[in-house]
């Protein structure tokens, strides 16, 4: 596109542990065209995720990784400028993982998935398709209810209770008539918590012993454990497990640091076995023939107002490495998004 | 009974790390007579298993554990000898799991699972309820064919192949359609996995890095892992998961030395993410209500000569202690039995 310019971030180099401002560049181009049967899509948010520390590597996990150089891949949403596929117009609304942290994105509808997705901006506000109408709201209602198959009474505990995917496990689990208990690092997140309906909340920063602390919030055991941190809080809540409890592992945030290197710790077979418990390694994306069905009922526990969600909003792709470092830190408060314009 | 000694080995004391003769002592006492609703039974198997590691301390566990001074807990099958049970006759057959390691057992019919069951001798070798057609059968059966649900070409991994409950792994994996792969400790035990079935087998003793041994075994990743040991091959395995991976936590047998204490190693949540893997802790007793339809279809396919058995025998009660620390050692080749009279 003749004289516009299109800002974007590069990555710049590997992080050995915790990512840097310095992994990233800033950089300008001409905003591309798209080719035959690709759009060209104008940011309007830019969504950031934990799993992106996965992809700032070389090595093959279950997706390839960013080169040196490349766009650091990411999810937005915004408005067709051009296209040159048949079921795209201009003036529609996009919203795709495959856009990236920039401000125009050149996207090819037809693969996938994830693929490129349209927004009916009549049904909730845009953004929400980066996270309670989207793959976070994925993320848990599938992860919750169909992988860790909660019972009426069972008790349900969250890890990153008041970020993105945590805050929609904690209400999913109370419409299944589960007790839900809130793990979070601030008196602010687990008050939020509470507000949208979790039983008790854990703040891990304050707790002099976290596995006390779970004990004590769960007399009865941990029914479900939802995981988005792994770490010691994962520890804390794999030693209080009751018969026959799943545990859903979703994320591992609290590893940022130690990205790519082996995570020693206990291990805990002996308690799998004398607890029956089961271990769910879990990824969104395999439950995508699903999504429709998912967005529905979110949809229409949003209207009814038996969700809610907070989102903590940065302004400006200037902003995007602080945002997603504000994450890795936990510094964030609710889904980390970047308003682009 | 009046001036019959029964000849029974106590706990002396918990052992620290791995068990060793001084852990038992042997005891005579004057061969009790069964109260009201009871039978007494002579054993003429006892059985050695691995969970007995679990039982010789103090703490809690899933079940409560054997106290100083107390007779050993463990399986036997024997005769009945003296009865005051309507269901019980004398002569007839009893196998229990509350037998003790003891020469004589006062045992209670009705309670349970597992209870005390009645033995067809014509059926098969009543030791055969020690073996294949009792504890370690409905492991394998249930573990196997229930958690793990194997389905034909995929790849099963067995630890502890040759043991009591690998051996049928393997042989239940192969009549699933699935390619199954020995991990035990020698060339005659991995020479018997062949014999019986198994595809493949590693010498967990002799492998320069075990991990790449199980690459080079399972090229297209591991399906399915009965794992029997825990330790180092649970590791090596556990690097090797293929998508979708299924984990059977049965036994720990490996980190007999260290029971009771935190086994600190390598964590495997962000392969058992990428892999999309569970991992599931198994105990026998959970499925103790299918005991019948599992028993017959093992009886069916032994009859139909679809899956053999190997026995290792030791002769006479003062041998219970040499011939549990036999399987402890990995020493013993196929399921571990004591002849008793």
């Amino acid at each position: 596109m003749q004289n516009v310019m299109n800002r974007r971030w590069l990555l710049a180099a590997y992080p050995e542990g915790m990512p840097t401002l310095e992994n990233w560049t800033l950089d300008n181009q001409l905003v591309p065209d798209p080719g035959p049967g690709e759009i060209l899509v104008k940011a309007k948010w830019l969504s950031v995720d934990p799993y992106m520390r996965g992809r700032m590597s070389p090595s093959a996990n279950y997706t390839k990784g960013v080169a040196i150089g490349e766009v650091m891949q990411g999810g937005g949403v915004g408005e067709v400028v051009a296209t040159n596929h048949p079921a795209w117009k201009v003036g529609e609304i996009a919203e795709s993982m495959s856009f990236g942290w920039q401000e125009w994105s050149v996207l090819t509808p037809g693969l996938g998935p994830p693929g490129v997705n349209k927004i009916d901006p009549n049904l909730a506000p845009i953004e929400s398709s980066l996270s309670w109408l989207g793959m976070p709201g994925l993320t848990a209602y599938f992860g919750l209810l169909d992988v860790g198959r909660p019972r009426p009474g069972e008790t349900v505990v969250v890890s990153a209770a008041s970020g993105a995917v945590g805050q929609l496990v904690g209400q999913i689990a109370k419409l299944a008539g589960c007790r839900a208990v809130a793990i979070a690092g601030g008196e602010d997140k687990l008050q939020w918590c509470r507000e949208i309906g979790f039983d008790a909340g854990i703040n891990y920063k304050k707790a002099t012993d976290l596995t006390v602390a779970v004990k004590d919030s769960c007399p009865k055991g941990v029914d479900v454990f939802f995981d988005n941190t792994g770490g010691s809080i994962h520890d804390a809540v794999m030693r209080n497990l009751a018969i026959g409890a799943r545990v859903i592992i979703c994320g591992r945030v609290a590893l940022a640091a130690q990205s790519g290197k082996p995570d020693i710790g206990e291990r805990f077979m002996g308690q799998v076995i004398v607890s029956r418990a089961s271990i769910h390694g879990f990824l969104v994306l395999d439950w995508w023939h699903r999504r429709d069905e998912a967005l529905k009922r979110l949809a229409e526990w949003q209207l009814a107002e038996k969700i809610r969600f907070k989102e903590d909003v940065l302004e400006g792709i200037e902003r995007m490495p602080e945002a997603f470092l504000r994450l890795l830190h936990g510094k964030n408060f609710g889904k980390q998004i970047v308003r682009i314009s």
